[in-house]
């Protein structure tokens, strides 16, 4: 299992000193119960540590194996994506925020010949220049826009889990689904063949968790 | 489990003949193979299905359990939450794009005295405002934020499960997390103690889908 530091602290300290609270676990660690709940939550779901009331919290040594979470890990992102919604960098900021409104979309890739990947537009990025002296009709978006290869990519192939920890490490709300080729000059360029959302991420969430029912 | 109107198809198709193969399941229902992709993988990674590679769809009379997804509807907002980021109704819609950037966040609760909550605000009203003739300096917010009783609300004690199914019905990209308290009217308001949102969901599947190793 993969630990934040936090988490890895938490099990250091049950390891050493269990049975030992969730409040005397945040003294220890100069935090508040309320910060760490997170962490002994996911810690006790995923079988590393056992809350026993009114006692505490216990270091399991043998930890139960979760083999339906190898299928989570199988589900990947060309089959969960969204549509891509897409312009070209010679419109204005201005027409971009109306497509963003026409396509309902969040994000929009900037392409050029052949849907290759320019650059990323965000609402975030859109508002900053709205706050701006801009002038949003004369303004095109490749003077706002994310370029390449500043820009963050899945494919259809990556796990989905894979492509939610960029967005939540990156704090990006859409990554371009993109294939890659080679131009007439030889260089790579990628494709856009879709969007992979924090919506997606959610809806996918909804779904398993709909699963015992 | 809970099915979708399609899925719930896909299942009568394929209890009805099975083998089937995915092709001739999207063929029945007048759909591509892609556009089913999803479903069949869900149906396939809850057991409701089995797919057999050069044979096809099965049913499963028994399907397995899946006991740990309890456990995953055991984890509340309140644990999981960010904390909120508020306003006055009365400061203009430039001051709120301001907020939203100096606090990093997509969405700013509206409040009262004692935290009450009025309206909410999204990068997307936000945008729109930006795109209309709106002085942003002079229009305060009250004039397009969202207004209370239309705000879908969460709870700390709300599983986040059916939080995170408010937000992709829905189609926002936040929840004030509240609790309900009398006002000195006798009427009911909800104090605003957080917020949950669609990037909450996307770090609780990165730390469910970790379990594992």
């Amino acid at each position: 299992m993969e630990l934040s530091e936090r988490q890895e602290k938490i099990v250091e300290i049950v390891k050493n000193s269990s049975p030992i609270t969730g409040e005397q676990i945040a003294a220890k660690l100069d935090l508040t119960r309320a910060t760490l709940r997170p962490d002994l939550t996911i810690l006790t779901m995923a079988g590393v540590l056992e809350a026993r009331p009114r006692v505490g919290y216990f270091y399991k040594e043998s930890q139960k194996k979760y083999p339906h979470m190898e299928k989570l890990r199988r589900l990947r992102v060309g089959d969960f994506k969204s549509l891509s919604a897409s312009i070209r960098e010679n419109i204005s900021i201005y027409d971009a925020i109306v497509t963003m409104f026409t396509e309902n979309v969040g994000s929009l890739a900037v392409v050029g010949e052949g849907q290759a990947l320019k650059g990323m537009i965000s609402r975030k990025d859109l508002l900053k220049a709205a706050l701006g002296q801009t002038d949003l009709q004369q303004v095109p978006v490749s003077v706002i826009m994310t370029r390449m290869p500043n820009i963050i990519m899945t494919t259809d192939d990556e796990p989905v889990l894979d492509a939610a920890r960029k967005l939540t490490t990156h704090q990006i709300d859409s990554l371009p689904v993109v294939e890659a080729f080679i131009d007439e000059k030889g260089e790579e360029r990628y494709e856009v063949v879709g969007r992979f959302t924090k919506t997606n991420v959610a809806k996918i969430f909804v779904q398993i968790g709909s699963l015992e029912d």
